[in-house]
C-alpha cells in the first residue's frame, strides 16, 4: 500500500519479534516463526500482512479478512477467521502503532551539512546531524546529537536544540529552547513577538516581548503552526504534547504534559492548560484561563472561563459537554414549533 | 487601474476577438472591429475600457456607466445607456473572467534555472520550466514541462509534478503526486505527517503516516493552507477544486471534483466530499463523515453529521438552512423576551 | 529575567530619565538620579528593577513588592509600599511600553548584505540595510533606508518597501507597496491572488486578480498571515493597524487605522472596516460589509451584516453585545428546565 516512490518496508518480521516490539500475545496456536512482510488494512491485507482491529464498527470485516495476523483486543478473539494468527492488546492501536513504527522506521539522520547551508561559524552542531540546504544557523545556535535540520529551515542565533530533534522545511526557530526528540513540520514559526501593544487613542505601542519559547521533550508541533515568545516570562509546551497544523499559541500560554492540540484551535496569551488535556479542531481558548488536568473541550468551542480539572465541556460559551448537547437539542426543538406556527 | 509596476495589459483587443473569446454575442449596432485596451469597473470605465455587470445591485450604476463596452445578461441589456457597445452572456461573470484574462493573461514560464536553486541530480525536469532563486529540488523528483517553481520552494524527494503547474514561494510538497494546471500558493504545505497518535495513559504514541497526497488537475491551493498526507491510502483533492488560504485538511481526506473551499476551513482526517460541494469560510468539517456532491456549508458552520447531496446547511451544530435561520429568530426574540421581564 | 543568551538590557537608567522617556511624573521624595537595571514583574521585582501596576487585581502585589520603582495610575498611589519610587501615570501599560522600549530597545540594523542573499540588479536598496542569508529581492524592487529583511525572505518584482521596515524570515510579499516602519513577522504571505473565481456548471475560471496590496506606516503583521492582493483596487492595510498570527485578510478588504486584529481572524473579500476597530480572536466577517470607525467584536463572532460605529457585538450571527450575552443566560435556563422535565 506505501508508495514505493517514497517508502521502503523493513520487513519481514516475524510474529515472535512483532509481539515482543507491541507488548501483545501471540494468540493459541499461531506460528512465532511465521513472517510478515508489512501492515495492511483488515480488508486489503492478504496472509503476508499484519493488520489491526481497533474500532468494533469494523468486526464484520475483521471476521472475513485475509490477513496472516491481526492486533486485537482478547474480547474480539472469538470473532476471527479461521487460521488467523492473532496478536492480543488491550490496547489494538497502541500495540499497532509499534507495529507499523517496525516495519516503517522513522529514517535515522545522515552525517551530513548541505553546501548552501549557511552555518554560523559560532554555533555548535552535534554528532551525525543532517542539515539541508539553505538551512540558516544562526550565531551561538546550540544543535545536539542526531538532528535533521530540514530544507530552508532558520535556527535563529542563541537557539538550544537537544538530540533526535526533527525541523522539517521552511520553519523558523528564535528566541527557543527545544529538548529532545521534538518533531517540528514545515513552515511552525516559533519565538516571534507576542502581540503586546498598549493601546492608546494615539495609536499602540509595542510592549517589547523579551521572553522565550520551552518546548519540552517529545513534542510534535504540526505544519503552518505559530508559538508567540513570553512577554516576560517563557511560553512552555509541554513533554509529549502532539499539535496539529495551523494552531496558535499566545504568548505566556503554558500547556502542560501529553496534551492533544487538534488543528486551527487558538489559545490566547497566559493562559495555563494541565496535563493529558485534549483540545479539539477550531477550539478558541481566551487569555489568562486556567484549564485543569484531564479537561476534554469539544471542537469548535469557545473558552471564556477557567475549566475544572476531567471536565468535558463544548459550546460557544462553553458549558458541561451534556449541558450543551441538551441544550442545542432544544434550540431546535424551539424553532420546529415556531414555524408549526 | 492595474500598476503598471507588476502589471501590463495585453489590449488593444477588439469587440469581435473578446466576443469570441467569451462566447458572448455583440448586441446590435456595436461595431465588431472597435477596440479596447483594458478592462474597468463600471463606475471607472471610460470609452477605451470593457466593464461588466453581474450583481444586480450595479443597475443603475451600469445605466450611467462611461465604459465602451460592456458584458451584461441579456435580460439587462434595455438597461444600457445610449452608445454602449454590449457583450450579451447568460454567465456575464464568467464571461469577464474570459475577458480579463485576455488582457491579463498568466505570464508563462521562461526556461530558467537560477544558479542557487538546488536541483539534485537524480530528478527529471521538463521542458521550458522556470526554477526560481533557492528552489531545492529532491532525488527522483519529476517535474512537467512549463512548470513554474518559485523561489525557496521544496520539491521533496519522488514527487512527481505534472505540466504547467505554478508552484509559488516557500511552498514544500513532499510525499505528493501534483497533476496538470495546479496553482499551489506561498506557504502552502503539503504532504507533511497527519495527526495520527496512538493515545494512552503514558503519553501518545506516532502511528507512521504511510499513505501520499494526490492533486489532479486544475487545483488551486491557497496561502499557507496545509494538506496532511494518508495514514495508509492517500490524501486526495479533486479535479478543478479551489482552495482558499489558511485550510487545514487532515489525512485520508477525498475531496471531489469542483468544489469551493473558503479560507480558514478545517476538514478532519478521512472525512470523504463530494463534487460540486460549496464550503464557506472557516467551517469546520469532523473526521469520517459523508458529504454529498452538491452540498452547500454555510460560513463557521460546524459539521458533526453526514450531509446529504445537494442539501444546503448552516449553524453549529449544522442544521438545514431554514431551519438555523429560523432558529435565529427564535433565539433573538426569547432573548428580547425575557428581557422585558 | 530576560535571557541573557538572546536579550542584553540597555540599563542602568535613572529615574529621572525614565520619566522622561514615559512622560511619568516622578512621585514625591523618589531620587531622580537613582538607577535601575531592568524591568520585571510586581512580584519578582528587586530594589534595582522598575515594575508597573496596570489591573487592579493585582493591588495586593503592588503594596508588597520589592521593586525599587514602579510606574502606577496616581489613584493607587496610597497603597505603595513604603520607600518605593513612584512614576505616575495616567496611562501605566503605555508608559511601562516606552520604559521596557528604552532598556530593550529593538537592535537596530546593521549595513550587510549575506552573500547568499539573492538581489537583483536592477533592485534598488537604501543606507544601513541587513539583508539576511537566503533571501531574495526581485527586480525593480526598491528598498528604503534602515532595513531588515530577514532569512529566507521573498521580496518580489517590483515591490516597494519604505524606511525602517522589519521583515522577518521566510516571508513573502508580492505586487505591494509597503510605508515606513511596519513589522511583517515570519512565514506571512502578502499580495498572493485573492479567491476569485466565475463559478460555473463545467468548473470554476480564475478571475486574473490585478490589484496590489498597500501596507500604510507603523503596520505590524503576525507570523503566518496571509494578505491577498487586490482583484481591481487594492487591499490596504491603515496606518498604526496591529494585526495578529494566522488571519486571513481577502482580496479588496480595505482596514483603517490603529485597528486591532486577534489571531485566526478572517476578513472576506472587499470588506471595509473603519478606524480603531476592536476585533477578537476568531471573528469571521463575510464580504461587502461595513464595519464602523470604533466598533468592538467579540473574540469567535460572526459578522453578516454591517456594523455601526462605536458597536460591540458578539455572537453568530453578531448582535449587540447585551443581546447576545443576554441570550446565551436564556439559552442555558431553557436546556436547565427542559432537563427538569
Amino acid at each position: 500500500m506505501a508508495n514505493p516512490r517514497f517508502y521502503s518496508t523493513n520487513g519481514p518480521i516475524s510474529l515472535r519479534k512483532l509481539a515482543d516490539i507491541s507488548g501483545a500475545e501471540i494468540g493459541k496456536g499461531a506460528d512465532p516463526e511465521a513472517e510478515f512482510v508489512d501492515v495492511r488494512g483488515l480488508f486489503e491485507a492478504g496472509p503476508e500482512h499484519v493488520s489491526f482491529l481497533d474500532n468494533k464498527r469494523y468486526i464484520d470485516t475483521f471476521s472475513q479478512t485475509k490477513a496472516g495476523a491481526c492486533i486485537v483486543h482478547p474480547d474480539c478473539a472469538d470473532k476471527a477467521p479461521k487460521g488467523l494468527a492473532l496478536l492480543l492488546s488491550e490496547q489494538p492501536y497502541h500495540a499497532y502503532a509499534k507495529v507499523a513504527q517496525a516495519f516503517y522506521p522513522a529514517p535515522p539522520p545522515i552525517d551530513f551539512r548541505a553546501p548552501t547551508a549557511v552555518i554560523d561559524k559560532t554555533a555548535s552542531i552535534g554528532e551525525n546531524c543532517q542539515i539541508e540546504a539553505g538551512a540558516v544557523i544562526g550565531a551561538r545556535a546550540e544543535i545536539g546529537d542526531n538532528c535533521h535540520i530540514g530544507p530552508l529551515s532558520v535556527i535563529g542565533a542563541g537557539v538550544v536544540v537537544g538530540n533526535d530533534c526533527i525541523i522539517e522545511s521552511s520553519v523558523t526557530v528564535i528566541h527557543a529552547t527545544i529538548a529532545d526528540r521534538v518533531t517540528i513540520h514545515a513552515g511552525v514559526r516559533i519565538g516571534q513577538d507576542g502581540f503586546g501593544f498598549a493601546p492608546g487613542g494615539d495609536g499602540h505601542l509595542k510592549v517589547p516581548q523579551i521572553g522565550c519559547v520551552y518546548i519540552e521533550d517529545d513534542v510534535s508541533i504540526g505544519a503552518n503552526t505559530t508559538i508567540d515568545r513570553g512577554s516576560a516570562a517563557d511560553t512552555v509546551i509541554g513533554e509529549g504534547t502532539k499539535i496539529d497544523n495551523l494552531v496558535q499559541i499566545g504568548h505566556n500560554v503554558k500547556i502542560g504534559k501529553h496534551c492533544i492540540v487538534v488543528s486551527q484551535v487558538g489559545i490566547s496569551g497566559s493562559t495555563e492548560i494541565g496535563d493529558f488535556v485534549m483540545i479539539g479542531g477550531k477550539v478558541g481558548i481566551a487569555g489568562h484561563l486556567k484549564i485543569g488536568s484531564g479537561a476534554r473541550i469539544a471542537a469548535m468551542s469557545g473558552i471564556m472561563n477557567h475549566i475544572e480539572a476531567k471536565a468535558t465541556v463544548g459550546g460557544m460559551p462553553a458549558m458541561p459537554m451534556r449541558e450543551w448537547l441538551r441544550s442545542v437539542a432544544v434550540f431546535r426543538r424551539l424553532a420546529a414549533k415556531k414555524s408549526d406556527a
